[in-house]
């Protein structure tokens, strides 16, 4: 059953990086200055990078599924493209402020730039990986205007676009703001908030918005369909990404292993943890997880109590509860068979095995 | 004379400040959590500081002075807007690598940041002022998609939009790669590069050519007329800059006194001053100004130097001759003769009084 997925995406992955490669061929073919010619040579590194392009595959997934008269999939490879390189935008933002050194199998942004500038000036990698970004985001416009859409269509996409990163934004200074807490705190659902801002909104929900809004008119009854699927698919994909932060090596993380404990990720699994264990190893666990400097022994007992705490198999639990939600939810999309069957692989995909 | 621009742009910044101001207003009033409400209460007072709303000013100048058929300038006013709060997003960014304390008459964003959150965490402020910067980008993109514009003049605009923040970007990495150099050099042309990218372009021509491309379909040669007025223009209020940033008062400059010397910038005011010194003073001058720590005694010094050596008195004359050369380009412009009146106040208000 996955297969539709596999195949669906497969095509689309070459597509989209090649739309990137030439796109940053192009530019660094015709940059006027040699510290040009650089940067870009590292951006179109860092967005080639291998990944799951997940985000432009729902979109061209949703607009194939939405759209009923003429397809145009073509011109919509461009805003799939640019939704990517934005991706990129966001990873080196994040990485700059979790103190991320490594990425997708490869060096973060600002190391990079600190190895290629760095014996200028210290630190000055981070600036230069910072405005890097920025780049990047107008790269992702110049790809969106390009592209030959009709003016509702370009008018919808650019205000979903833009409802995308303003969100995804909020979550991240939530992010921020909640993490290395002074205390865990239990009474709030902050770890879910975060998770839905910065991964179900902004991984699922959007990018299928974005396909929809392409395809068709605004529908707000169909933008509520796509929230009961994507919103919980979202948080199940995240609680995923939380356990693998923990449990799961750098190979499958493209991260840092032990990232999220060391800067003390508040994330549902490790709150689950917290909320399951008796009230003197709950002073423990928060004593270790709270603290800034982590030793090997902290990192090891924290890990063992998630599992012991039971915190594991029930976050576990809640992302199978999600993923059932997800595909209940699937079935009331107006889409066709085919996006419909596409989207089905996804829960499978998502589960921890 | 001065008056025409005076008139324009004094009717355009209330309405465009207006726009912002309302922009802001639902935001907070919409805003589903109260750090969002905090967030966006901080970014509205920030984008409507006192400031000259120059760009959009240059915008709508040029869009009323291109335009020929039915005018539509009050939708004109959504990018116009866009662009400036655009401006915040860059202003942010800047004042975070150059560590600057103030901006506009008022704290920078990571300071603002850093008092309301920092007793959470050293450095928070500049983490939240960073993403704060990709809300505003957003907001800029929702302006702009909001607008009711035709399908052709969007496409347009959006590639000019695009095209902008890629060359300041750029233009910014260049200044970040210059600053704190080894040594003064002054076999290249650096500090007239950096000036073109991030103030020439990005204040004059590129808010010029986006009035442009807003009101009638792409024109190559035109294109090269506003260049040729926009480009010496732009540096010509570089130079005025440069000299306030190191004669002016904070008052005048809405930054930090001395904050250019301090942070070692290399202006054309600088490279004038170090090319006029005799060998033996070029080697103080220039240990002093590379030093990292500047004393009040090495300031003090830096100031005479750059008068003394006749490198005041020479960056004052390549601006008058760049003056020059915008008053005679403005004539070969084919906008109406109203906008030209508008622009020719521009020399005036820029020269150094």
């Amino acid at each position: 059953m996955a297969n539709q997925y596999e195949k669906f995406s497969g095509r689309l992955i070459s597509a989209i990086d090649g739309i990137i490669n030439d796109f940053y061929r192009k530019k660094i073919a015709n940059a006027p200055q040699s510290f040009i010619k650089e940067i870009y040579a590292d951006i179109a590194e860092y967005c080639t990078r291998k990944g799951k392009r997940i985000r432009p595959v729902l979109l061209m997934a949703a607009y194939s599924g939405y759209k009923s008269g003429k397809k145009n999939e073509n011109e919509m490879l461009l805003p799939a493209a640019a939704i990517e390189i934005m991706h990129s935008f966001l990873l080196i933002q994040d990485d700059i402020i979790d103190k991320a050194l490594t990425r997708r199998g490869g060096d973060a942004m600002h190391v990079a730039a600190e190895k290629r500038y760095g014996r200028k000036k210290d630190g000055i990698g981070i600036d230069i990986a910072s405005i890097a970004a920025d780049v990047i985001f107008a790269n992702a416009l110049e790809l969106t205007a390009s592209a030959d859409i009709c003016n509702r269509a370009r008018k919808r996409f650019l205000s979903v676009f833009a409802a995308t990163y303003e969100k995804t934004a909020f979550g991240q200074i939530l992010d921020i703001l909640s993490s290395r807490p002074d205390k865990l705190n239990v009474s709030e659902d902050i770890p879910m908030q975060i998770s839905a801002m910065k991964t179900a909104y902004y991984t699922i929900y959007y990018p299928m918005l974005m396909g929809c809004v392409l395809a068709m008119p605004e529908n707000p009854e169909e933008k509520k369909r796509i929230e009961a699927f994507a919103i919980p698919l979202g948080l199940a994909f995240q609680i995923r990404d939380d356990i693998l932060g923990v449990f799961g090596s750098e190979e499958e993380t493209g991260k840092s292993t032990d990232s999220d404990i060391r800067e003390g990720k508040l994330t549902l699994l490790v709150q689950s943890a917290f909320e399951l264990l008796p009230p003197k190893k709950r002073r423990e666990f928060s004593s270790r997880f709270l603290s800034a400097e982590k030793t090997e022994e902290d990192i090891r007992i924290i890990k063992a109590y998630i599992s012991e705490s039971g915190g594991l198999a029930a976050a576990k639990e809640k992302q199978a509860a999600l993923l059932n939600e997800a595909k209940s939810a699937l079935y009331n999309l107006s889409v066709s068979k085919s996006c419909k069957d596409i989207l089905s692989c996804l829960p499978e995909l998502i589960e921890v095995c």
